[in-house]
């Protein structure tokens, strides 16, 4: 362990058996893990996404067991093929490496998320060619991760693309880093500035008047699922990226899971009625994933004890899945 | 308990401890509930808007546990922010009380009909400023509110906005005053005319071919989801209730929570496939909302006991405020 | 039991009361059973449809109990009217019977799939007026009702119209004749052209590449479910179905249960989330079951043990349903 | 229908297939129902046991769906077979007829009882050489019950079996003749000596001291979980059988689900944590079914919507099926 | 609030309503909450015992909601009456209030858990008369409880009674003060002494064979739940409980409700097979409540969401009646 | 691959990773899988048990997803301890191996079968030092895996131990070689004999009467589980296992999950009420681990997809724990 790069991430809990793979693989007989002989070959180079699990939960507001979600979603990819039928992409050119897992402590969460910064921060100076795809726990990951990133890159302008049912702008002095205050963590430490916020995906009756107004203030760009649905989801999240990279060097796509209607994930604690369809979400991966400046991406606040007949965990892997099939196109990989 | 002007009335059996309101209410730090002690000192003019339990579900059909809606109602509105962020309202200038229930006898069914029929045509007298808001309960609830309404009105002409997968038009001899026969009972009992009721979101195969023809002798007024969504639910909705207003004096309008899709309401027992989607529900709610003649609702036949992962109830409390957000709108309380 | 004239079916593990029936019968009202001192009467054009259960799912590669969905339609059906209110379309008409079940075999598969094929033969055979619906069971299924059709029918050339999340051309050497392989089997048994196949819904990340390889070298033609909402699932459809209709005698409709969301469809083990919505479905079986060259359909992979809210198998019943109102239209037998 | 001699009672809504039994019936092979066309030709002394549905629930203080627990039981016996194996007995030289259900009103609560009251009187008229089973409901079934018997012998002195977590003694005028008051309504009304009943597995904080209080000054006889299990349960039952026996003509057993411990019996909804165990409660009912004066039975307040893995609804099975084998020891017809 | 004694602890989240208090109150109707106008009246002798909600679960290893136990166990007891039957122990006479909640910080584990040692020592030294109950929360709440006992009675040499599974001995160093690791902390702390410490209830494979040898080297006692049964469950508590007497001033009674079988408790994510029984728990409970030397008491680890048919929740409130019960009877409040 | 001495097992479908492994293991940390590359160099002497699932439940009698169990097994595992605290055994001497899986065939059972029957003979000629341990799968797995070592050891008189509701005598030629015929498959082929058949537990009604005919005819040794009870389980299966042992050379264990009540096994389809108590199962695992002629197990019918709060899952690794602690004990490796 000691030689390996990273000293705050473990390997992952668990390895499939990839011996079996035929012509035909499953996505856990692509993926692949490290084995704990290897691990001092890695190379930058040699892979071209890692994966990487932050179990941390204890800093939701609600109850969750979003930490148990980067083992849910390697269980629940074997059931899924590394093709994608309407784009036609074979996902397989693709070198994914699932790193393992950020090293949680078990009560000191400053602790935790400074690993996380830390592992990420780590991640982008040994491997900078490498795209990191964080499987949350919750939404504090996300203001950790982006400080890890602006740590290493100190002189990139940040930018953030968030689907999320909330603006996750509470204050900081009540809710301490946790998964309601992220993106206000993040300009307010001056991580990045409210105008390179992008949100997509707010409705109801779940955001305070105030923070609209916060939001308002320091021009955080933020369209409602309503609006975003007269011009199509695809559309707007392709328009938004445009306009977004005009101004950013590199920007973060974040997944609140939250963001979707809670029929179809409810083993989201947050998710509610109303909210965005799973196939709105894909189509928005995919777009996110084909971008050139969206170099980094998380997944949370899924907590698949919740989870009903499979259908959150189902809908986190496919939503990485539609993710990475953007990115092989936009590496022009496969030639479909 | 005495002085309070509604004897068949209830406190609510249990109050939200409000004094930790900070700056952004949450749903249960803006609904009032009335102390015992304050209870003679209630002014009609103190509250636009009463809500009205009515726990009962022996009258219907299929077993039900409806009677549990109005609690589970009070206990998820906690997780709502009274603002709603696509129409920019902010629904606390509105001032609505949380009245409790209506008295229900254990084995008189009877008894419980004349108790809800009499404590609207109280809250008629006592405050006739006041929108109330039911919360059933079963269908067989809304042909005691608006006998309710009619006893204490008897000038005026009333009409009904239904939304709903059933005619509820099932004949009284072999059914009872239940779930199954309320808009019969209405019109039967000369209470409203057929034609001045509307009934939107009808589909499938969950109504006799005789209820259709009973519907069109009597000149219900139907719309199918399949129709509706041609036009989009939204427009229907507006422009039926402009329709329905030319003719009478009073709408009230009952959402029997059974028209949604059984993948968005899993926990009404009714409830089908190929139902109305939770998004376009809460469209048609805050049009309703919005009409000046629309002077009382209910929402009925939503089983938390059957729910899934909360989905039905959180629809049920979102549909509430989606309603109340048009009424705010309506009485221009919110400047948006 | 030896004078009837299927010796491979059982009859109805249970019958409905059928006495209580008043002026508006439930579908356990209306759809027959055979007593068992009637059977030797049947006369094939006494039927319009008959119904028969396939309670087999050794056959699929995954743990399934599809082999309890014939029992759980049977129960289901009995909350459901034989009335399509859109359609204004009265089922009772049609003289539909529930014959039972195949005989099935505990640990022999192949005798299983055998008597499957005898049974369709036998039937088409002994009644070939009356059109036979299956409801399986898992999509192993549908390649022994075919080869039984062509086994009575040897001029025919077959088509297939198929809803399906995926192409079900696996290799038969490595998978055999499970709910893996069924249109290959098909294929490589001579029992139809791949350019026969229509296969509708397809979607995400569920089929590996050689499979749609196989599938275009055979001219299989497929439609993913994207491509079909631009159009309009409806239209497609029916589009589909006049082109295949051209080249051949008879189209045996088959709905695997897995084409519908997740969110719709959480008791079918294989449902995805990015799938159809149910609305979709029904209006695709209306216009399959309008089709004159549509002979015969199943219903297949529907596993009510994980079942949630009843939502599947419900929508399992509504989709027979709908086939039948629009066989009833093509019929004539529904003035409305 | 007409010529059937229960005018309140309906047919059983099904039936199962009993053509293919085999050497080993299954229960649902070995109890019968009556064809339409065959009952006229009943006779009393065709029968030991008839078996009668009451599914009335609406008369439960707390929501419950026992009006479901008769279908339930009766799917549910199809995976028992008819012989005890400890006992040796077998059950088939039983002949036991399931009569159908009591008919109920949708909101006529008193007419529903009224019902169950005449039916049992007609029952004991018509054929009084066969014991009537009850499957309610809700606990107020027993009233109706032993006031119907008692209306067909106003001659027999009344004695009650009860096991139950309650007393079931609440006052008449505040909860009316519902689930939580038979005791008493048979006690108040004259039908039976409160020393006549003995309850048997009381325990718990689910008793009001004044119902103590007035099973004590009525001379109920009460011994609670922790009484009987110093003794054995086994022998209590058998003791106080006894001690009733010499004191009345006729006992009836009534069995409380409720009785059972929560973990055992998750689907009754007042079941208790600290309750009696199944096996207990089998060794309960053997002993039960035993004893020559114990002439009629009912099994209550089982919901079979709540239970988990079918863990309540099998207990109910076994419960009544372990009755029925001390009947059948009793009457001498199983040699073991 | 500021007048309050207790800065740090929040009134209950809700209130029921009292006022329908009848002649035999529920628990809800029993236990008090005070209103905020009466807070600054509250005087130690006013009350017997105080309840205090800890919702804490970010400081357990597993992913748990132990934090919505509070609240579950306040919503449950409306449906328990405060009279013991087998002990005829009318609990009314006793005088408890519930207190609210330990205030919590969303990122701050420690200052979570001096919240909840100042909580506890505030108590002490105001209301030294008055028994604190806490309701867990995660069992690290333990140790903090223990300690500000510890301040406000530095004199006090303290043992402690447990019934867990697990020894909860874990290093500090490696699992931080979580709720793997409170016996441990209190020796190391010299908050108490090993052999203080009697922990019952522990069996199979579930204490690594260290925490043993740590156990035996600091001389803390334990038996085994196969040791206790062979004795009696209800025999070794009153056994070890005099022991215990002997050598210290004040015992805090401690509850892991994982000392339950999973059968009995599947609300509590860490509960085993082959576990305690609730009647055994009940019990011991009873025996605990009635000895003059246990002063404090605690009840953890319950996790409302995983519960099924409420099974663990009710457990969990009888275990605390149970335990007042005998609080009753040390007391000499109920004569019975 | 093929240099793997066991042509017909494939690796387990996944490997925990065991580099993180500290003082304390857990049960994944102390078993091991092997390396693909490590394979050759098994030598059969390197290991004392070894684990074999064996993924098939096509052959049972009705619908079962007992395959998932392997996996559900190895994935529970690592929240167990090898260490059991009772018994004060250290279970890391014993070397034990996860072998993996019997290949199974998607749609031909006989060559599942004879796939079982090969790898146990296999596993006899290569490696006969060590104890195999299967992990069904349906009960129809043990009467290949007797076969396979009948193969192995022609010359050995063979007996079995087996935990059970059923007798499973079924004929042969009515239900095939599936889970309700293993017993007699052996007898009638020659396997064993009768009497050398020793069944604990059948109770209630389950089992026909021409089975117990059959047992009786044949000498199977039957033991219902009240007659256990009244000498203690434990003591029974020690008594018993001493007088099989008198005439067999070696001893097959088989647990057949369903022995336990459903309150402790939710997760078994046949469990039934009146069964019996983990605590008992356990005991009797202890003893028969701990018996010289005991040489192999197999744990069958367990369906970790009906599974409830993991109890049957974690009670299926506490037999097989318990089990191995016993062959602990027997071995001599842990001083205790």
């Amino acid at each position: 362990m000691d030689a390996y790069p990273y000293p705050m991430i473990q390997p992952p809990p668990f390895h499939w058996d990839r011996s079996a793979s035929g012509d035909e693989p499953s996505v856990h007989q692509w993926i692949q893990t490290l084995d704990p002989g290897q691990r001092p070959t890695v190379h930058g180079d040699d892979w071209d996404v890692t994966l990487l699990g932050v179990p941390l939960s204890r800093s939701s507001i609600s109850a969750s067991a979003a930490s148990e979600n980067p083992d849910a979603i390697r269980r629940a990819w074997r059931s899924f093929i590394p093709y994608h039928l309407e784009e036609g992409v074979d996902l397989t050119p693709l070198r994914v490496l699932d790193l393992g897992n950020v090293r949680q402590h078990v009560t000191d969460i400053a602790q935790c998320h400074q690993n996380i910064r830390q592992a990420v921060a780590a991640m982008r100076r040994h491997h900078p060619q490498t795209f990191p795809l964080l499987l949350g726990g919750d939404h504090s990951v996300t203001a950790m991760a982006m400080k890890g990133w602006k740590e290493a890159h100190p002189e990139h302008r940040l930018g953030i693309l968030q689907l999320d049912t909330h603006f996750d702008l509470r204050p900081l002095e009540e809710h301490g880093p946790s998964n309601g205050t992220p993106i206000r963590n993040l300009i307010e430490s001056g991580t990045l500035r409210g105008e390179d916020v992008v949100n997509i995906g707010l409705h109801g009756f779940f955001n305070a008047r105030s923070l609209r107004e916060y939001a308002d203030k320091t021009n955080v760009r933020w369209i409602t699922l309503k609006q975003a649905r007269r011009e199509g989801v695809e559309a707007v999240v392709r328009r938004e990226l445009e306009a977004l990279a005009q101004r950013v060097d590199a920007i973060h796509f974040t997944l609140d899971m939250d963001v979707l209607d809670v029929a179809y994930a409810p083993g989201v604690p947050a998710s509610t009625p109303g909210g965005m369809r799973t196939d709105e979400l894909f189509d928005a991966c995919l777009i996110a994933g084909r971008h050139t400046k969206v170099t980094s991406m998380d997944l949370v606040c899924l907590d698949p004890y919740r989870d009903v007949a499979g259908a959150t965990v189902k809908a986190g892997v496919h939503a990485m899945l539609s993710f990475l099939t953007g990115y092989v196109q936009w590496k022009g990989l496969s030639p479909s």
